[in-house]
């Protein structure tokens, strides 16, 4: 568990007995129960006005309706809902005291025995919307987008299939969590279609590159965290700090055109290959509620130096899959299942990296982990590894085999924490491919 | 010039003829003539608030108060002053024909004959300050920043240290203009000190990285152009209109740790090698001061692929200098002059390869241009390539030299454009290095 105690309330919303009076929360598959309450921003058909929520059981619960209507409250400085907003970043800009105050007041509203709303029945009607009523919107705006690269099974992968089997992980690469800025504009939520790049392509009988589109599009099976406190440019956060900097987290599909990266990564890194699209999950589990799920990292040899310790477990127990969908298939085939503990660098790790040289970070911006790819083939992270570069074909339900997808194909990536009775879930991150520009 | 001609009012702009009523705008070696008109942010001592501001002779024209006062124009949509804002991106915003309405508006007002704010003189009290009252801001909000490696000879130059001499130039550079994603966070305007950064440094005599500051602190000469209109994620913008989607340009100091970027580079990229600070100049020249200025870029041989193909003449004729002054010099050495039409690959193709993959830009981006260095070593546009890596350190007046840079150095960069009688320039990018944090 984390060095630093929760406080007393805050513990209590991470009882696994705690049940809501909203009773499709405490079905054990259900993926948004008491424990979990992750926040969002949505809208729906009715009142287009984009909006804090957080999602319980079957429903988001409007925090602007309940800011207004005085159940729930913040520090006397603030004067304005910072929920009626169509992006979190006022609210994280609070700070964590008044998240931590926010998940506490809503699960003590929410639980079974907590008769204000349950019993307002007005106030419900306007309250809860039903998921599948809302259209989920990117729930920060994105100042930066960073990526690392710190599962080693997936530097390994690359590194075998791209440099030199022999020495496919890099010297550094045990040194430091690896990491480049990404593209924060392309940067879009669940559900958003995404268009086959277009780029130049090396085929291996040509002199020169042709333009065309990507014939090796591919996903990234990643997790993303968000700042929740920025720092100050020229002033470093501290490995054992960084945790109180990191509001929550998401899944995120990392989408990549292998063919144009492979010709265009030497020697600044990729570009085009990733700035196309990447997606994120719309619910932002907190810290907090992950809290329960800590576990130990991997063992770390050699250690790493001094600037990027810290004491006690900084992993999370999150269980991973992708899946796949081809355009008129009956069902989707899960194609990786992994989990998040493999990760060699922790996030905490990363951003006290990120930040060591000086660099500032501002609250919303989101940090990729990479791709996260465990020991084995039906655990690796991207079709690249799961296919081995389209030599081992992955089949799906159905007889479709792929190398990497094709068009109409809907890819889907699906996260929770197991805990005893309940799962902490993220929600979906999906995105249907669509050809190219011709 | 252009392949679309201007329209005759803005053509009228540019006539090296043009005098103003502000004599020190007249000066065959002011920068900032009638001709030029660069837009920035400012505030003073007297007015904290930072408000638009364009520079002309020794002064800034506050446009917020020429707006009140019903002496600058716009569309009658706009229903704010969006000149009374800490940042350009409203104003830019609005398009490229308001930009221009206000070039023509404020050429018109600040030439010799013209009485409406010359002879106001309760009205010309409010909109004047000087220069050197100004505290000149970051002129807009970045929400992304790209750094392209355009310039052959320093790729040339940079490939000949760290690869392979004979194959210094890599295959794909000729084909496309080479960029990554920089850190938006950390641009930082002429004049904020920079914090020599710490990180990883592998010394060659021993097995693992150390951590320390960084030892060989380097300078990297460049412009950059901000995007004036953005682009919808999946819609290419072709290389024919990529100049219309262009504000301005401003001199780019895009500071380099060059040891943490040896270590850390393989396979992603630079990181936080470059992501503590880089520096821009306060005023954005507008792409319409700097018609005049046209040029052919160099040919390209191979002939880019089609989508990297535009007619006309995309080069700009821009002179570029480097000062560095130690602490307690009594002056500053010159230690590189070069010109920005040496640039292999133009504006107009990097925004094209950018945006191919179906990338959107928003108002404000910034793309840097890349290290500019010339064919001889006095035309480099880093200490890397000036030094050879410290091999032949730089002279300086008084005595001293430099491999690198040291605390307490000033680097000041400089950019003008040569008219018939006045100089388009681009005002300072300054930048004192600071100690690293011990």
């Amino acid at each position: 568990m984390s060095s630093q105690p929760l406080p007393d309330d805050l513990r209590a919303t991470l009882d696994p007995r705690r049940k809501s009076w909203i009773e499709s929360a405490n079905d054990a598959a259900c993926e948004f129960p008491i424990q979990n309450l992750p926040f969002g921003v949505f809208s729906t058909a009715q009142h287009a006005s984009a909006r804090v929520g957080v999602a319980i059981g079957d429903s988001v619960i409007d925090l602007a309706v309940l800011y207004d209507a005085g159940l729930l409250r913040l520090p006397a400085t603030v004067k304005h809902n910072v929920f009626a907003r169509g992006a979190l970043n006022d609210f994280i800009e609070l700070g964590r005291d008044v998240w931590r105050s926010v998940r506490v007041q809503l699960s003590s509203l929410l639980a079974r025995d907590t008769a204000a709303l349950r019993d307002d029945a007005a106030l419900s009607a306007r309250a809860f919307v039903k998921l599948a009523e809302a259209k989920l919107h990117l729930p920060v705006n994105i100042p930066g987008y960073t990526d690392f690269y710190s599962s080693k099974e997936h530097a390994t992968n690359v590194g075998s299939m791209f440099r030199d089997p022999k020495n496919a992980l890099l010297p550094n690469w045990s040194e430091m969590p690896i990491g480049y800025n990404g593209r924060a504009s392309s940067v879009v939520v669940s559900g958003t279609p995404v268009r086959r790049p277009n780029g130049q392509l090396k085929l291996p009988d040509q002199d020169r590159p042709v333009f065309g589109a990507c014939r090796k599009l591919d996903i990234e099976l990643e997790t993303g965290f968000v700042i929740g406190r920025g720092n100050a440019l020229g002033e470093p956060i501290a490995c054992e700090d960084a945790e109180a900097h990191i509001f929550g987290m998401v899944l995120l599909n990392d989408w990549s055109a292998r063919d144009i990266q492979q010709w265009e990564y030497v020697p600044l890194g990729p570009f085009n290959a990733k700035t196309f699209a990447s997606t994120i999950s719309p619910w932002i589990v907190t810290l907090d509620a992950l809290e329960p799920f800590r576990v130990a990292q991997p063992v770390q040899e050699p250690q790493p130096l001094a600037y990027l310790r810290h004491g006690g477990e900084h992993a999370f127990d999150i269980e991973l899959e992708v899946l796949l969908q081809p355009a008129g298939a009956q069902e989707a085939s899960t194609i990786s299942r992994t989990n998040f503990r493999h990760m060699y660098w922790s996030m905490a790790q990363q951003l006290a990296h990120h930040t060591v040289s000086g660099c500032n970070t501002r609250v919303g911006d989101l940090m990729g982990s990479g791709t996260i790819s465990g020991p084995t083939p039906d655990s690796f992270g991207s079709l690249l590894e799961i296919t081995w570069n389209a030599k081992n074909p992955v089949e799906l339900k159905g007889g479709a085999t792929r190398g990497f997808i094709e068009d109409g194909d809907v890819l889907t990536l699906r996260g929770w924490c197991q805990g005893e009775g309940y799962r902490v879930g993220f929600g979906e991150c999906v995105g249907e491919v669509v050809a190219a520009l011709g």
